[in-house]
């Protein structure tokens, strides 16, 4: 009996779902869910059907996990606790500050209903919190430092194509490299946002537009170019669809602790990532805890987990004893 | 109320422990252990009594977690499952090959008795098992890699020394630059023996041994270094004391994945340690372990453990609403 899951939203990520599943055996892909008209939603996979969010309370029976691939801006508040009442959710909420909240939204209404909601899944928050999660509790004296990069931040992007005159853009998140080996050293270095990260913006210009203006709004934009050391690059559409279009991401989550009673010896904790496709990775991630979530739900549990409250052993398809016996 | 930690065993790993509980507030050690006359053993902490192991089961009311810090050769195959039968014990156990037997003895124990049994704790097995069994479970289409070092192999040390003419001598691990280069490039190669890890062993001479005919046995010598590019130094005893008497260690694991419909896109997962104290940093897991312990052991939970069955937050002195608020 393989696992039913279910997709809700076909972006970037529903499409990463549909393709993840297939290199898991234990798994099926049964329906694929969406606002929009189902006739206009072309999916890779023949044979799955395409329904309508609204109707998915006639798939209650026949799905076991629902993996909900929405915006963290304004679907995802809305649609975990919602959907939670029908099904075992995973979602990749990813709006740090507000997950205690999201948290407590979900928990109520998947123990109302009985069912297991997986929030925050992905790598960051997901695989970063965990390193950041057992770093913490092995060195309880250090120091912690994450770098985002090299990747297309996607809020960045967004800024500089609401400037006037600005036709397309694309911004890279590049973690400064002697920073991070300055990290590496077990220094613990005091770094200012301007010494961990540059940015890097790829900028089509609507006719017209003039350059030097462009370039100035976007070097001193608060917050999101200000406090960096920012490069604009002007190139053409044609040129930024066929260099630019991917979606490449990574980074590095490094603790820097001391132990011994002088505290004399340095230690180094690094978990590093170099994705080639973001979206693609995150669903890898959002599939192995369905896995968790369906098992989870099997034995009985319920209401709202995270990735620190589950044993790694639920994301695996192998058994305790081939765990034990293979990777241990 | 803190967590009351007992030590059986006052080497490096048993002083390790007790330096780790200091940085650990809601612990405290309580006893240490040991198989030698308790006068003899001089411990750093003031007031901890140093017990015979066979008085052990008086304290049995005393202790909440029995941290084990003998050897894997011979003292924990007897040690855990005896002591599991009177306290929630931790243990270090790192013979690979060894650990399902293991298991079956700590869990057949530790079920009887009503504790918990974790076992294999530390970074390899241990925090490298935990890099491995997440990165399959997320990336099921990829090749694993674990490189060891630099850092001095007790064994290789050992072998050296039984050589006829050698009077001391410490070997280092050195994993191959070039090698984890083309592993994180995504060319997932295949790499020999050779090809992974260098041995540079420093070498003390009995007086008038032959230096040329030494290094040949080294050199040679079947599974520990024939298969290696060896290098051999011959230095006084004194410079080995002043510069090779540290316990420094590290390693890599690295999975190299694939996703898309066309495995078109390549993943590099990359977890590493960079460790000035061996045995202080595994000492550090260790404890992080027997919080665990002493919560499953709360719960009424019983049985072996490994670290591949324990939810990361059990490791965390900091609550599931801290945790949720700060580092996921």
């Amino acid at each position: 009996m393989r696992i039913k899951i279910g997709i809700l939203g076909y972006g970037n990520l529903g499409r990463g779902v549909e393709c993840a599943v297939k290199e898991n055996a234990d798994m099926e892909l049964v329906a694929v869910f969406t606002r929009r008209n189902p006739a206009d939603v072309k999916i890779a996979t023949t044979g799955v059907p395409v329904v309508k969010a609204d109707e998915a309370a006639d798939w209650k029976d026949k799905i076991d996990v629902l993996i909900l691939c929405g915006g963290s801006a304004t679907d995802l508040p809305e649609q975990t606790p919602a959907f939670a009442k029908l099904f075992n959710v995973v979602d990749s909420f990813d709006t740090h500050a507000r997950i205690p909240e999201h948290f407590a939204h979900v928990d109520a209404a998947a123990r109302e209903a009985g069912h297991i909601g997986i929030i925050s899944v992905g790598w960051d928050p997901g695989l970063f919190s965990l390193a950041r999660a057992y770093s913490n509790a092995i060195l309880p004296d250090g120091k912690d430092y994450t770098f985002w990069g090299k990747g297309v931040s996607q809020g960045h992007s967004d800024a500089i194509r609401r400037i006037a005159g600005v036709k397309n853009a694309k911004q890279y998140t590049v973690p400064v490299e002697s920073a991070l080996d300055a990290v590496r050293s077990g220094r613990n270095p005091e770094l200012t946002t301007r010494q961990k990260h540059t940015r890097e913006c790829f900028v089509v210009l609507e006719d017209g537009a003039d350059a030097a203006k462009v370039e100035q709004e976007i070097k001193n934009m608060p917050n999101y170019f200000a406090d960096y050391d920012t490069t604009v690059h002007f190139i053409s559409e044609e040129e930024l669809q066929r260099n630019h279009s991917g979606l490449a991401h990574g980074g590095f989550v490094i603790r820097s602790g001391q132990t011994g009673h002088e505290k004399e010896h340095k230690h180094i904790i690094e978990f590093s990532l170099k994705l080639d496709s973001n979206p693609e990775f995150t669903t890898s991630v959002l599939i192995a805890y369905a896995r968790a979530a369906y098992r989870l739900s099997n034995e009985g549990q319920k209401g709202c987990r995270t990735v620190l409250d589950i044993a790694p052993s639920y994301l695996s398809a192998q058994s305790g004893e081939e765990l034990r016996a293979h990777l241990l």
